[in-house]
């Protein structure tokens, strides 16, 4: 009679396992033919394209995913009113500096949250290369005073990661504006966040601190800064010019977007998943994050497709401004927290949409052992690196000791030759690689929803 | 006492492996920071291009290969003669056919080693559309005479390797022309191999077959085998027109180039790491096999900078030929076989510079179970996939019972993107990429080289 009962217990066993190989070979199946992500990006990229926080880009980037949920068929699309920041650049800065060849333009842009040189005037100072905040904070103010500080440490090509790399390089560019105030310095130029030599300039968020100048910063394209380095060792005393225009306006309203399938049994509990809608003011934020945003719709037009309806509620968020304040993603873990809303799971998608290879886990060590028992089920589509590491942004605000945060892990290698730049188009996003993401977050999703409780 | 011995064991094997581990840090590192394979890429690209079998552009391949080994101050670089074929494409084909809009140009180019249209004309023909060479078969000779077959059977999206999508449909582009031709058609038309949807045809090899008439064969690219498609539907009887200038001119002299490091231990013994220095004579065989060649020769240049010195001697080889006729891949094999060299392992790159996700291993069951217990060494690299099946076109005559066949397997979701078509160009390939494979051949010969014995 034992045997009996474990025969049947193996089988059943079995015969889960195989239904939910069949369901995950559906859902690549369809990820890979009737997936809408490619051409929703398209969309969103060529007909809004960047959609900077505060922008009218922005504003109708919101317009754009109510709709496109609409389109779905959900149970309820709603809308989740925030504040957000409200920084514009003006016209695209200019930099150069002479040498014996004469006038030398570099590639420059401002970065976010900067304040302009001045109305519309070029601000000009002998330049000072350093490779860290350390290296300044070393120096003497009488050095320092009047210059112009150039942080030129590169990202770490040796890190196989290159958010690894981005990790131990962007306080450069986060905190150089504020450091080299403090000694005097009357702007900062920090070498682009990106491992490749190119002459794209790549912006990102920066800091300044109350009793200490806000000094305009910038960030110059990896060419340039080998060009600049090369040239201050040359010429003693090389003096840089730069010019800005951006600005910082009263903040603005603007709103998370957020479309819900109902659950069936757990209609309380919720599973998230999502990205941020806004992007940087260059490019079309295609990379970062509308890969992330058309990706997360797909993942409900999925389900849809396959007539699967999860035990709890499943919600999309397209957060609003992850890039300059997070504002969306604070918000909405404040609201879950205010109305006790019980999350089971959070999952973003904002590491570009290459090629997936895994997930980063924020969560129990059992919630990590859980979802690597799946790893069989995954192997078949290259899936393989399930890590412990942090998950995203937009959905860190929601960890407690309940949740478990999910980011997708596509192949990293080429996702800084475009963050933040005029180089993340469309056009750079392949269109397979985008949908095995979607398809790997939807079968993620669907294993956590059926076997998961809160 | 036998505690003290197993202590001393364990010490021992971890030993080895923290010193394997560490070694492998160390081939990464210099991959990843002193590697020449982007700058010879660049070099090879840029300044040769394109370099079918034949041309003088395959000559200077030869030369230019030769060049960078003997830079590398190996014990040996030499040629090995082959003869190979030498046809040429001649000016770019022409296609167009008529609708209610007027006259529609197609993108076509022909197929590797297709007899032309005929000297400086177009032919014209009713086109049939189908789906497979059985399809063909199937029909009336009356039905097909005189006409033009349009093999569209798309490669299957739902193929998690693209690899197997374009197994799967290859045999529409080398044998479509022989089948038609056999029914009384007057050319072929097969739609490209690439997943994608744009306008690049790409081209590859294709037979004739004695006592079968040769026809002229193109490829088209997938927008316009989708256009030609929808407008056959709408326009019943709808000719196209066709023109190529293409040449099969008598067989050429030419060469596989050799570098070798002597071995240190079994001198007699091989270990073979290669790509093909070939390629088709559209865009600049940047992915195919540019990268496999530059990959191949950094590994000696790794060993070099690290002072390793493999105990079996260890041959660089760059086939000629791989793509229309793999002469450089036989020759080498029969000089092998016939001067009784014992040959432990060959190593191919030719499915592009992307980034690297395992092996694919063509040995005996013990040599895979081997290869597997180094999975850890490699994990923290992201090579996860060690498979069985099939290592390359070039290394595969080798196969006998003893060698070891393997294949490095990059991601392939965007390989056929750039395949035989003007597309594959350097600019495509990324730098990071193309090192973690050169890093990953690299590690896996150090191993192999250091445990295995003949």
């Amino acid at each position: 009679m034992r045997i009996l009962t474990l025969l049947f217990c193996l089988f059943i066993s079995n015969s889960i396992n195989a239904q939910d190989e069949k369901t995950l070979r559906s859902i690549y199946d369809l990820a890979l033919t009737k997936s809408e992500a490619y051409e929703n990006l398209r969309d969103l990229c060529k007909n809004i394209g960047a959609r900077l926080s505060g922008s009218a880009e922005a504003d109708s980037a919101v317009v754009w995913g109510t709709k496109v949920l609409q389109e779905l068929d959900l149970d309820t699309v709603y809308l989740q009113e925030i504040t957000v920041p409200h920084w514009e650049r003006g016209r695209r800065e200019k930099a150069y500096f002479y040498n014996e060849k004469g006038k030398n333009t570099l590639d420059v842009c401002a970065l976010g949250g900067s304040v302009s040189t001045g109305m519309n005037q070029f601000i000009k100072g002998e330049v000072i290369e350093v490779y860290s905040l350390d290296e300044v904070n070393a120096l003497q103010d009488s050095v320092v005073k009047g210059k112009v500080i150039f942080f030129n440490r590169p990202m770490d090509p040796k890190k196989i990661s290159t958010f690894s790399a981005y990790g131990s390089c962007v306080d450069q560019r986060y905190s150089g504006a504020v450091e080299a105030a403090k000694k005097g310095a009357i702007a900062v130029v920090v070498r682009s966040m990106n491992v490749r030599l190119d002459d794209f300039p790549h912006t990102g968020s920066m800091g300044y601190e109350l009793g200490t100048d806000s000094i305009p910063a910038f960030a110059i394209s990896t060419n340039g800064a080998d060009y600049l380095s090369e040239n201050i060792k040359r010429f003693k005393g090389l003096e840089l010019s730069l010019k800005s225009y951006c600005k910082t306006y009263p903040d603005k309203i603007s709103y998370n977007v957020i479309g819900e399938m109902k659950g069936s049994k757990y209609p309380d509990e919720y599973i998230t998943v999502g990205g941020h809608l806004d992007s940087w003011d260059l490019g079309e934020g295609a990379q970062d994050d509308g890969a992330g945003i058309v990706q997360s719709i797909d993942v409900l037009h999925l389900f849809k497709l396959m007539d699967i309806k999860p035990k709890h509620t499943l919600r999309v968020v397209l957060f609003m401004n992850e890039e300059n304040g997070n504002r969306g993603g604070l918000h909405y873990a404040e609201k879950a927290a205010t109305e006790n809303e019980k999350h089971l799971m959070a999952l973003e998608s904002d590491r570009g949409g290459f090629s997936p290879r895994g997930f980063s886990i924020n969560g129990s060590k059992k919630q990590f052992e859980d979802i690597k028992k799946w790893t069989g089920l995954f192997e078949p589509y290259g899936i393989h690196e399930f890590k412990m590491g942090f998950a995203g942004v937009d959905i860190n605000p929601l960890k407690d000791d309940k949740i478990c945060l999910i980011g997708l892990s596509p192949d990293s290698q080429r996702y800084f030759d475009h963050h933040h730049s005029d180089n993340d188009v469309f056009e750079e996003v392949n269109k397979r690689e985008l949908e095995l993401g979607t398809a790997s977050m939807a079968s993620l999703i669907f294993l956590i929803d059926k076997y998961w409780i809160y």
